[in-house]
């Protein structure tokens, strides 16, 4: 899934991987008032109209980026009928032929993790047959719990050509308070970079890994030494416009073959209608806003890649 | 809810969280070929045999224990279904005045996390409308991603009068490879540790915070230290039993007055009747063989409390 990913990012000429995290104060209220005729205000209609809104984006823009990134929390709030919409939201962009990094930071240990990893990139055994719970291409696994609570996922990969990104360094204010803490005079996320990259050797595609990495676009510096620390490492790369990283932030997350990094936007895309910049297109044409902002994020990557290989 | 869970610990004499983790190999023939039967072996065939076999072992102990943890992973990855398992035993423990932790070691950053702690401990808005998800009485928290991660939790469970415990010292064997790392000469766990007792203070119940902690009864040292740091702070043990730890571990987990600390048993007592111990019960007499091992680890705490108590 790493070399689709890869391929997909050459094809659309967008390390773009676009969040589809979507709040209620985000979906236009034409979806709104649509989805509470049919279900009334409760969870099914708060579920129905996230579906209608997430369609109406990827129909706008999935064929200029590669990717997208469900993040799960946004669904799981509004308890089944939440996860219900997650599910139509990752099959009808697999169906779409997008890759699918399911951005649901799990993590625990031994066949816990395990149970996460088949829910999620695998198959579960149900007497004599095997049926795929979530069925995302990527997870995001958070770390804490150590190589336990990774391992299992990486087994899963193996057998089903998918992939991970592990939490390293993430891009909130509070993220310093245990990961850059001195270890021997290092970052904690640097150790942890280095376990990425050890666990990424364990299974390689064509020139990644299968074991990618999370570093916030809010740290560039850090996102700088942890490209070097993990050469081979997939650097997934939230952050970018809403939470305050810029293009220029972003170079030293690639390697200098322009590959390596996924440059994640979630509400500067999904929300586009809301801001001045593309206010024009109305809340009704709310998926052309969502794709003028994927080409103008297109270009400020682009640009500021340009640059660097100069 | 950490007064509730105080009170009922006293009632019961009882200081044991039952993990109700199910797993397929666990749950007794009778049971899945009845679901099987109605469902086929798929997902909801599945599902149905998760919930049967939960109801049959929270009949059966209800009366001997304060609380129990359902682990979310072993519902999540039977997708839809296996999470709609999950709500309906948080719902039927919750009927039985069980205190629920929720095992989802959930963490995100900002309003990502907000919406985890709405989804499992408090309300989420739909129009003018407010709706439960899951609603349990406690979540853990993965707290990698810092104070960002915490927070939103904390809000909500000072809305709700609902807890949380947060992974500090966790019982697997490479929780080490993080945690214990040195920080100016200390442990991670420690400096977590301290998060934990500050973050407790800003939510007080009468004698423990709302704000609790996760340390393995595999690490009973760390236990000692960690038990003296957050006095407040009430600790979840897991790694009793199956992974190893015993009642004379767990003592330095307790304070002086027998109280603050809950230890979890998950194999150990729903799948008693796979044990030699218990056999003689068979499998259809299961709840029974669970019942007979709640009553088991009641007696091998007490005994453990008694001699620290001399």
């Amino acid at each position: 899934m790493i070399n689709k990913l890869v391929a997909k990012i050459k094809k659309t000429n967008a390390p773009i991987v676009v969040g589809l995290d979507p709040m209620m104060k985000f979906i236009p209220g034409h979806i709104q008032s649509k989805a509470f005729a049919e279900y009334g205000e409760t969870l099914e209609g708060a579920a129905e109209a996230i579906w209608q809104y997430n369609k109406g984006i990827v129909d706008a823009i999935c064929d200029l980026i590669p990717a997208v990134k469900p993040q799960i929390a946004m669904y799981e709030q509004f308890g089944i009928p939440g996860m219900a919409a997650f599910q139509k939201t990752v099959d009808y962009c697999r169906e779409k032929d997008l890759v699918v990094i399911g951005d649901i930071k799990r993590g625990d240990i031994g066949s816990t993790s395990e149970a996460y990893a088949v829910g999620h990139l695998g198959k579960v055994q149900v007497g004599s047959r095997f049926y795929y719970g979530f069925d995302e291409d990527f997870a995001t696994v958070n770390p804490y719990m150590g190589s336990d609570s990774v391992k299992p996922f990486i087994r899963v990969c193996k057998e089903e050509k998918k992939g991970i990104f592990v939490l390293v360094k993430t891009s909130n204010p509070s993220s310093g308070e245990f990961q850059d803490r001195l270890i021997d005079g290092r970052p904690l996320y640097e150790i942890v970079g280095e376990y990425v990259d050890a666990w990424g050797k364990e299974c390689m595609g064509e020139d990644y890994s299968y074991v990618g990495a999370v570093v916030g676009a809010t740290y560039p510096e850090q996102g700088k030494l942890l490209r070097e620390l993990m050469p081979k490492t997939f650097i997934l790369v939230p952050g970018y416009g809403a939470q305050g990283g810029t293009g220029a932030d972003l170079i030293h997350f690639f390697n200098k073959d322009g590959l390596g990094a996924v440059i994640n936007s979630s509400r500067g895309i999904i929300a586009a209608y809301q801001q001045e910049q593309y206010a024009q297109y109305g809340e009704e044409n709310y998926g052309e806003a969502s794709r003028a902002a994927v080409l103008d994020m297109r270009e400020d990557i682009a640009r500021a890649l340009q640059t660097y290989s100069c």
